[in-house]
């Protein structure tokens, strides 16, 4: 049994519970928090929690931490202190920034001989993969990436903080007509052409609908750049229809083979989900197994879902994986 | 540079030449065929054609050869024999015999210390990547794969050696409706439910269609199990509208997320290809690379897609590979 530990409880902790339940060969030590333990209830009510102060001496008996906090300031802490003891798993996704994060990680993991996986999860992870395999599969082509209809968080949360402002939700949507011609090869699209965004707001008493609007479609990097329709919904109207958190997404390459690039081949990869952060949890899941792998044949330091040989991910034996899955 | 060698020059052979020349890592050494080498004619006026005994020695200036004959009789002899003396990559399909096959390339490249990997191409291949990766993914759920609309090589072979049929080409069909039940999450289907077949046949002059069209529904394997349409054409009509070899196909998988199994995720990958064999061949080409660097940093013995760091079919360092499409 591979013994997991979870840092970190919110909508991904909680997803990685449910993922360690549904893999035999995974068993769950118990949730670290940084809360007051006792505030703290978890999915399934037999599910030990702990403070996160407990994991500090480093001898917690855990395979592998499963790092679930966010990307902005917990895990360019968490991930490289806790490489220091354990083996980690991350879903760190501010993509600028991971190469910074990967030597930082690297640096703790090789030093301590543990075995650290980040950026998983399907953006990056999933996706990453497959813009890989699509772009040395097809090296003349071009390509790109949509995301959506579903919730953004980080759009969300940028609403969210705006005055005036007492709850938001967006929701991303890929232009039909642009990923269609993605599939037929044209490529360089800029990103109003590629999405719209659709804003859910509740407002907070008094607050002014028009200039909230405005604060919202002028937003730079968030919204400026996209076309961008908010309904004004009451609190109820939120609680009852916008709840839940899906998503979803596409990668497209199109590309010629053939010795005058005479032959089109299409390649697509797409995901739909009903929750966002319970399917993440599931791929960081099959992750962790990748990396108690690795760890268990001596292979210690940084990787990132490129480094790591997929048939890891799954609990059948190379063997059976040739036999049943090849 | 890269060094590749070709060994067999049919279709695939052919793909293997063009692809070759879009990745700018790779030079083709030549192709080494056991016809009279006059009668090869290469895609390119400037690649040298070689008699496949000037292999023999293991003395050719190669880092990789890829062994693009079939896997009925070719591949079984030639990807072991070859593994003794170069890195081999091949596109081995004959599902039910992989682990033979694979225990004997193991053995050979394993005895050398060379490099091999069997089974490349998209199914087995992309497809294998993208079953596992789905399962693992997804714990719970079901998924299946689906071929189509395209030509069957070897279906198209069957119908050929009837007598009474002059040329014929096999279309597989996936059936839509099962197509979009998978999606939904249900599994289960036979032969017949997921596809039909479509088979264009020339007669030979005086041969009985109703008896070619019984011979052809009932042949056992090949077509006793589905719902197949015959359609007598005409030798002019087979060369104007058929001889183009488009594929398709999906992979797709329907899981459950969450604590009580309550949130549907759906994974899909999909091709769509003019030429198969190109396409075929063009994945080759990334595995070659792979194989090379697999040799490079001594990893020796036989490998298959599932145990290669998919970062290594890239001609981007991980560096780049970790700023650029993470």
């Amino acid at each position: 049994m591979i013994r997991i530990g979870i840092v970190g409880y919110g909508n991904v902790g909680r997803g990685v519970e449910a993922a360690i339940a549904q893999n035999e060969d995974m068993s769950l030590v118990g949730i670290f928090t940084r809360r007051d333990v006792g505030t703290v209830h978890p999915v399934f009510s037999d599910t030990p929690v702990y403070p996160i102060s407990d994991l500090e001496e480093g001898k917690a008996d855990i395979d592998v931490l499963l790092l679930c906090g966010g990307s902005a300031t917990d895990l360019p802490v968490q991930t490289p202190s806790f490489a220091r003891k354990y083996s980690v798993v991350d879903t760190f996704d501010t993509h600028a920034r991971i190469p910074e994060h990967f030597a930082a990680v690297d640096k703790a993991a090789t030093t301590a001989s543990t075995t650290a996986i980040i950026s998983t999860g399907w953006d990056p992870g999933l996706f990453s993969l497959m813009r890989l395999l699509e772009q040395a599969s097809l090296p003349v082509g071009s390509g790109d990436a949509f995301w959506g209809p579903g919730v953004s968080q980080g759009h969300s949360d940028a609403v969210r903080r705006l005055p005036g402002v007492a709850d938001a939700r967006q929701y991303t949507i890929p232009v039909q007509k642009t990923v269609n011609a993605v599939r037929q090869g044209q490529g360089g699209f800029t990103a109003r052409e590629k999405h719209t965004r659709e804003v859910y707001v509740v407002l907070k008493e008094g607050a002014d609908p028009q200039k909230v609007a405005q604060d919202i479609i002028t937003m730079p990097h968030y919204f400026d750049e996209y076309d961008t329709t908010v309904h004004f919904i009451t609190a109820e109207e939120m609680a009852a229809e916008h709840t839940a958190m899906p998503h979803a997404g596409f990668v497209i390459r199109s590309g010629r083979v053939g010795a005058e690039q005479e032959h089109k081949s299409l390649m697509e990869f797409r995901l739909e989900l009903e929750s966002n952060p319970e399917f993440t949890a599931s791929v960081m899941a099959a992750f962790a197994r990748a990396c108690y792998r690795l760890h268990q044949s001596g292979c210690f330091g940084c990787f990132t879902p490129f480094d790591v040989p997929l048939g890891l991910l799954s609990p059948l034996s190379a063997e059976e994986l040739r036999r049943t899955l090849l």
